[in-house]
């Protein structure tokens, strides 16, 4: 399976709950004007939405339909929204992609790495992030931040500490691994810092990209 | 991942639309008396009659959405339903199986062989069945059957005989690559003829893993 071309911009925001991301996405956005899409995991599409609302109201789902039920969200999110998009020469902003998966359903489930890495290699049709920015955080100051707020805690906040540790180790891995495009950001900073530094990474990517294309 | 290990009895049906699976089914079951369960694909569980709702209603699904939503449904069908009554020692008949993913999405829709075999060994943990039944019968002749009745056409009724076509000939393949699993069943044979061909097959294979367990 090849990679797919596109003249576009790939960005996705990762990270453990309560980094930031929701508000750094916005501000990313603001930042880079028009010709920005802004879209999220699982989710983005009807039949992903759908997908979404089985996986999070379900109480019995094994770990490997959830992995499977995730692929078939980001299959159709790529297909219907993603690579239109990008081939548009378009910006997407992402939260979530299958890095999550590797960090959640690997690390925290224990499902084959492997395995994983070929789920999303047939969901994604080879596309991979321009950039990705790991919003880091250590999980128990995460929860706390959710917490304060008024939102009810999802089913995935509900797990403990102890498996957010997980996943907050497996996207670790993944960003020494994946080291060109995967950026650590130590979400403890500000608002404001951590913005900065999204902002100034991306254009100077996009800069990289554009120089590198003719 | 390693094949799961049980002492039940799993059957599986194969074959084109109005092959007469559904009936050959019943009758096996009747004649294999108590300790029999009867389950389809996709389906079989709540979250996998969700995942059916989907498969079915959506118009603008993509071709890797469908085998990963397949797939997801296999995955509850198998951890939920499938593998707990093969533990507890009881025979499972399954209208479709993981053989039904590699001729409809693999043949007729053209996603890679590897790629499917791949994401079927996830679903199904490893778990093959122990007999499959093929029935065979030209396209043209099985649509026929199908048009005489009330039930009104699916969307993959719908499609095309020379689509219909490359499936048979995905399940043709597969049985002469898997000749000791898959049994080739000409289904143009009266319903009694097949069923008794079936009911003798399934005991004799039966009687056959009983005396290699002991």
């Amino acid at each position: 399976m090849h990679t797919v071309k596109h003249n576009g911009f790939f960005i996705t925001l990762e990270g453990v709950e309560g980094a930031g991301k929701t508000t750094q996405i916005h501000l990313l956005a603001e930042a880079l004007g028009e010709n920005v899409i802004v879209t999220r995991e699982p989710g983005g599409t009807q039949i992903s939405e759908q997908i979404r609302e089985i996986f999070l109201t379900a109480a019995e789902i094994s770990a490997q339909t959830e992995l499977m039920l995730i692929a078939a969200s980001r299959a159709q999110h790529v297909s219907e929204l993603i690579l239109p998009a990008l081939k548009d020469g378009k910006t997407v902003i992402c939260d979530r992609f299958s890095d999550a998966t590797i960090a959640y359903q690997g690390y925290r489930k224990g499902i084959d790495l492997k395995r994983i890495e070929q789920v999303n290699s047939i969901a994604t049709q080879g596309l991979k992030p321009d950039v990705t920015f790991l919003l880091d955080l250590l999980p128990h100051v995460g929860l706390n931040r959710k917490r304060e707020s008024d939102e009810p805690l999802t089913r995935l906040e509900l797990e403990t500490i102890t498996s957010h540790e997980k996943v907050r180790k497996g996207y670790l891995a993944l960003a020494k691994s994946e080291s060109e495009r995967v950026m650590i950001i130590n979400a403890q900073l500000g608002i404001d810092e951590v913005s900065k530094i999204l902002v100034s990474e991306t254009k100077r990517r996009m800069q990289m990209k554009t120089q590198h294309r003719y």
